[in-house]
């Protein structure tokens, strides 16, 4: 595990330096899924010192001055093999967001970061964005100040910079006319959705309680049965529903609802595409840049292509049905027409992680519309509360009452993650083109999900996209699995079929 | 949590270089914990590499060329305050035996012990001694190579400078003696204690099942009474019972048999004892060196001195006899007499972790002895199966059948460690000794355990013991709480009492 001897080549070194530095961050995983899943509250202040011990050592290690010297050795060496090659760049890439800006820089935003987070959940908990607005103000301004200086140093636009930190491969130029597109689509798409949904009888809904060990049978049941292999997993529970650890250890969690299995149910099924998508990253790779994840937008693909495209299908209901009866007695809501009518609902709400498919992407183009605002400073942070309620009126026609319900109910901007929004309507939208393509490649597609076989899928996803690592950004790994680059035409067509038909 | 900067005193940099290390060493602990009560079976072989790339950082900060100028400069340096001082000859300590053995002695040892282990593990499980002699061959020969090292380091004997690397503070030159008068003490109050226990009716055993949940309930009960406090402490399972976690976040484990309550009460209450004195270490020198516990001879003293003195003692015994019945349901096998009479039994068997307080002694003694013969070379690894069993005959009248049962029944030698045997018994020895002070002191201390308070106890415990971190040796310990160093004879009185009056 340590660095190389020095008679071995820049680019050996360089990757004995990267694997030090992954089995760091494979113990920052488990840390952090313990924090969340496991730690009693008296632990937290000693933890986020571990956190950030850990966390500084790998931040030494990356940007010690010795790794500037091997890439540019490694760069003027003869080279490898397209993974390697692709894998020197991805260590290029880290390297120079990693030195982009300068220590005092980065302390003074985790610094700001921190105490602004803190606030913020008081701010939430009161609906008192005067109290926050001040920290968010330094945030803003900081943020501003790190997109610019990776920006400098990468080529890319600031905003697209901080972008890029979360999914490489595709720019705010890019989506900016994707997203356009969708509101189109949605100011047409969701009155008609919302119009056939009132014209069928409201679903019944299931009669409870369901007993939590009940619940987390069925899910670990059908977790399992998607091919999640449990002896390289965890399924465990925290408030907020993550899948973390490490490739080699996924840790699943959820939280259950004795009045509502369903929220468990799909939560789980949505981490074990995530934990699948970890499992199915190339072995041989498992501790360089290429053989990590393609970015968090990829991520979310995995997960909502189980999840939605899968686990909400008819031919997928239809199976459970039986299922659910099996884990918690006969009920009449468990014919599949009534879970997909309760499962499948279309509404205008306001809270982005209560959203459902159709209207998700609103909540995500509002965010991706301000924080591009935020960072170029079009935008003050003292107007984002009335900015955030005149687009939600656009976009869904309905107005926060507060600002908890409003620009307060996310933690990333006050926690200092611009550019991540983008992330999980990219995942929604790649997630339908690649299950079209796989429909496409796979004609038996369906009567496997009719037998609750999800392997047929995973298969098809497993050498496209888990086993792609990060050798290729969004648009070409998206390009290289179904013919073209990112089509919101897929996932239209998919909300089409499922809300605007019948 | 950084470095100091270069302005600081040689003595506050060291400081921050242990803050810094023992940092690291907490995430260590959480990962051992993990290891052992959650990780899925595929976690094993990336976790290992965890551990070994953190406890590498470890190593590296702790012998980097700085630390011993810094020493230097800071022994120049004015003295500091008594716990300053005994803190710098602690750094000082462990870093002469960090720094004693040459890097390739290091990892050729571990190298050893790792690969002795894993056939250790088939050897004991088929009862060969032969296929894992050459093994042991190697560890011993390395682990005898480090002695002597560490002994030029420090001025101890080779075997000392092992014995102080779990418990500083006493050296086999003490504990020859101590031994020797328990032999012949034992040698007369076994068959004695065997002839009145033999004389009494036998005991009921209690009516099983006991569901786990309702056990779980139990422990957790009895060990937040004891004032454990939760907030700083969760409760699981492992194959192995063990205290891990940090003094901030305190991870007890145990294991449920339905058949057997007592295993598992008992052992939490044991687990507590080392749970409280990691509570109890001062909080100001949390992460120095003279913060730590004192050794694994004291922190047994604690945990026996909750389980084997308090829990086991009539006065406690009579106030868990209705909560076992609230627990688990009236049963006759619960009453207070009968308990003493199930938990308090002597007998003359083979296995070390399951022998009563009386003999264990003797297990530890054999091993002691014949430790230092290998150590030392007068005792060579093919005659050790040999000299257990006629030191099993000699101490305790019984032979092993087979060597599974004999010198292979223990982890200890196969993984290297050698001098820490005798920590056992020095801490049954500590417990008593100071529990006899603290009777003395305490005039209310057994009306208290009959009301199920252990407060009385750890609060007379916790300044004299907990709150002293490592800044007294372990005699020096004891002299200071109870007025005079090791003394056999409290240990005995105590079993004089429990097994050889009535």
């Amino acid at each position: 595990m340590n660095d190389t001897p020095p008679s071995s080549s820049a680019y050996a070194r360089l990757c004995a330096r990267a694997e030090r530095i992954a089995v760091i961050g494979e113990a920052l995983a488990m840390l952090g899924w313990d924090s969340s899943a496991m730690m009693p509250p008296g632990g937290a202040a000693s933890r986020g010192d571990q956190i950030a011990v850990l966390s500084g050592l790998m931040h030494e290690l990356a940007t010690a001055p010795e790794v500037g010297d091997w890439l540019e050795a490694a760069e003027a060496e003869p080279p490898g093999s397209a993974w390697d090659q692709a894998n020197l760049a991805l260590l290029r890439h880290d390297h120079t967001r990693a030195t982009a800006m300068d220590a005092a820089l980065v302390e003074a935003t985790a610094r700001a970061n921190a105490a602004c987070e803190k606030v913020w959940r008081q701010a939430r908990a009161t609906s008192d964005f005067a109290l926050v607005r001040p920290h968010l103000e330094q945030v803003v301004a900081l943020a501003g100040q790190g997109a610019r200086a990776l920006a400098e140093r990468t080529g890319l636009a600031p905003y697209d910079a901080l972008m890029d930190g979360y999914q490489r491969g595709i720019a705010s130029a890019d989506v900016a006319p994707i997203f356009a597109r969708y509101t189109a689509f949605l100011a047409d798409a969701l009155p008609r959705a919302l119009a056939l949904q009132a014209a069928r009888p409201a679903p019944v809904r299931a009669t409870g309680p369901f007993a939590v060990a009940a619940q987390e049978a069925l899910c670990r049941q059908l977790s399992e049965l998607s091919g999640l292999d449990y002896a390289h997993a965890r399924l465990d529970r925290s408030v907020h529903p993550f899948c973390g650890g490490t490739r080699f250890d996924v840790r699943i969690t959820t939280r259950y609802d004795e009045a509502d299995f369903a929220q468990a149910l799909m939560g789980v099924m949505h981490e074990t595409g995530h934990g699948l998508y970890e499992r199915g990253l190339p072995e041989a790779w498992a501790r360089q840049p290429v053989g990590q994840a393609a970015g968090m937008g990829i991520h979310e693909s995995q997960s909502l292509i189980i999840e939605m495209q899968a686990c909400r299908s008819d031919a997928y209901l239809a199976w459970l049905s039986p299922r659910l009866a099996d884990g918690f007695g006969a009920d009449v809501a468990f014919a599949p027409d009534n879970l997909a009518a309760l499962w499948r609902r279309v509404g205008r709400g306001l809270i982005r992680v209560d959203a459902d498919e159709m209207t998700y992407p609103a909540h995500v183009i509002l965010r991706f519309e301000l924080e591009r605002g935020l960072i170029s400073g079009d935008l003050a942070v003292a107007d984002l509360p009335g900015a955030w309620n005149e687009g939600m009126r656009a976009l869904l026609g309905v107005v926060p009452p507060d600002d908890a319900r409003g620009c307060l109910q996310d933690i990333h901007w006050y926690d200092g993650a611009f550019g991540y929004f983008p992330s999980y309507t990219l995942g929604a939208m790649a997630a339908a083109q690649l299950m079209a393509a796989a429909r496409a490649d796979l004609p038996e597609l369906d009567a496997a999900l009719a037998s609750g076989e999800l392997g047929v899928l995973t298969g098809w996803l497993r050498p496209r996209v888990h086993a792609q690592g990060s050798r290729l950004g969004f648009n070409d790994l998206l390009l290289a699995a179904t013919g073209k680059t990112l089509d919101p035409g897929d996932f239209q067509n998919h909300l089409t079929s499922r809300y605007l038909t019948g």
